[in-house]
């Protein structure tokens, strides 16, 4: 039996698009910040009694469909047809735009390795990990985490040595599980998008200059870049054949609230994944006011307070 | 003493980006609907004791600044030096997304033409009057009317001859003068905007598709591809240096209740112009269903119902 635990990420430069569906291949380079508040607890146990695999998810086993997606997972680990009982839990709602899936197929890639005596080091196992979800191969690192491009063998991730005073605000509009999940509204992007083609050249440009960056640990860069390629990303899906918004009325209220908090002075940028949360990136410096008047508009349960975290870990 | 009347008109394939900017030169055809309810009247008198021309703006004398915008356009007319005094009226809110610009200039050529004896044709006219306002072009003409990329000669407005049963219902989220006029907008977009060729290239073949789909009188064609091409115009602005939204959380909501109409069987599109005002594309018989549920989330006031209206006459 074995268990381990990995932290949820919320990316500064975007994944959006496979080239390769089979290989799990991205179009562009992601990097992304781990989070210490968010994270996945997985437990993983063979069991000879067993005739397939079991999948319990937040106390609730979960139907056939949503444990056979995870067995092909698991395939990739399992060793003499031995079938596994998997016990997950999230610290926070599941499908909802907050990378549970990343956190997710982190710690249960962490926990097959061990379970199976692969002894796989991070990198290794960031290869197949990308195969259960893409954002969960940065997962496996802290703090700031690259997913780079490339093919079956050069595209895994790695963590960057950057250590630096950033704060993630997290505001949950919505935390109902999502009705369009990420991975067919991007499929369905790269088919239709009349804007797929330059996303890809400009994310790459954005790719190099935020490493430039992170590495200089210059927060306004960061947050000015960032805050490019998500609405990068979420202009895509209005050049769709029908145009689609993951930004909900609120989230564009509290976008608002970060314009405005920037022209007081004040250190705020904003991020968004597919789904209607906004991530507010700020400092420990300015984060009480950030907070302060996000608290005017929405409640104070809605608001989480992120931190850095550390990579996927056995516990 | 000339006095004129020319109706707004909403692009359906919107006019986004000057390719040459001293021969006002728009780097893609536009099509639009002229609006009856919306229009400007226009007086133009020739006056020999004036040291310059006075532009009275619905009975407000305007300042130096917009009066010299307005002068150099007389200069396309004046004849001998002579001053004008112009007075102009709108019948709705200037500036604020609705075309203010588009009626007020048709108008003003109209009565400029008549008033210096030109006798130019409208095709001829809208030559001019391109050079005043990109989108004026097309509200010389009635009903559908066309403004064609091409060079100085060929760039030019004319009128479609389909008459059908199309109506626009007008939310107006805010009638505040805009704080980021289209046309300096627009020229930071060609700039710096990474969507703006992939948006030539798309509202091109959207605007072949919406000549077919107006010939063909196919409403629901028209909706659709109108929405694409308006929330693709407006997703060029989320790949500038820092996004820009013209969507109010209200515009949102609006566009949401589209949506649901839409799966209720209700014929409905949206669009969007430079500014967080929603135009809904239905048909008389759909109107008042649309109508009753706007209602429930703007005040009776904010909905203006627009049908097809005529060109620019000499009253």
């Amino acid at each position: 039996m074995t268990t381990a635990k990995a932290h949820a990420n919320i990316a500064l430069i975007k994944y959006w698009g496979k080239k390769d569906e089979s290989l799990f291949l991205p179009f562009t380079s992601s990097l992304s910040l781990t989070l210490d508040p968010l994270y996945t607890i997985t437990t993983v146990s063979k069991d000879s009694t067993l005739t397939k695999d079991l999948f319990v998810l937040n106390g609730v086993t979960q139907n056939s469909q949503e444990t056979e997606k995870i067995s092909k997972f698991v395939d990739y680990f399992r060793k003499n047809n031995q079938f596994v009982r998997i016990e997950s839990s999230n610290s926070f709602a599941t499908a909802a735009g907050l990378a549970s899936s990343a956190s997710g197929y982190a710690a249960l890639s962490k926990a097959l390795n061990q379970e199976f005596e692969w002894r796989y080091t991070d990198l290794e196992l960031s290869r197949i990990t990308r195969k259960g979800s893409g954002s969960a191969t940065r997962s496996l690192f802290g703090g700031f985490a690259v997913w780079q491009t490339g093919d079956d063998e050069s595209s895994f991730g790695y963590s960057l040595p950057t250590q630096m005073d950033i704060v993630m605000v997290i505001a949950v509009v919505d935390d109902q599980k999502k009705s369009h999940s990420s991975r067919s509204m991007m499929k369905r992007t790269v088919q239709e998008s009349a804007y797929f083609e330059a996303w890809v050249q400009q994310s790459e440009r954005d790719f190099s200059d935020m490493l430039i960056a992170v590495t200089e640990r210059d927060l306004r860069r960061i947050g000015l870049i960032a805050e490019r390629n998500a609405m990068m990303m979420h202009a895509t899906l209005l050049a769709n054949q029908t145009p689609f918004f993951y930004l909900q009325p609120k989230s564009l209220e509290i976008i608002q609230l970060v314009q405005q908090l920037r022209e007081q002075g004040i250190v705020a940028y904003y991020t968004m994944d597919a789904g209607p949360n906004v991530k507010i990136i700020t400092n420990s410096t300015d984060q009480a006011k950030v907070i302060e008047q996000l608290s005017e508009i929405l409640n104070q349960d809605n608001i989480i307070i992120a931190k850095p975290g550390p990579g996927a870990s056995i516990l």
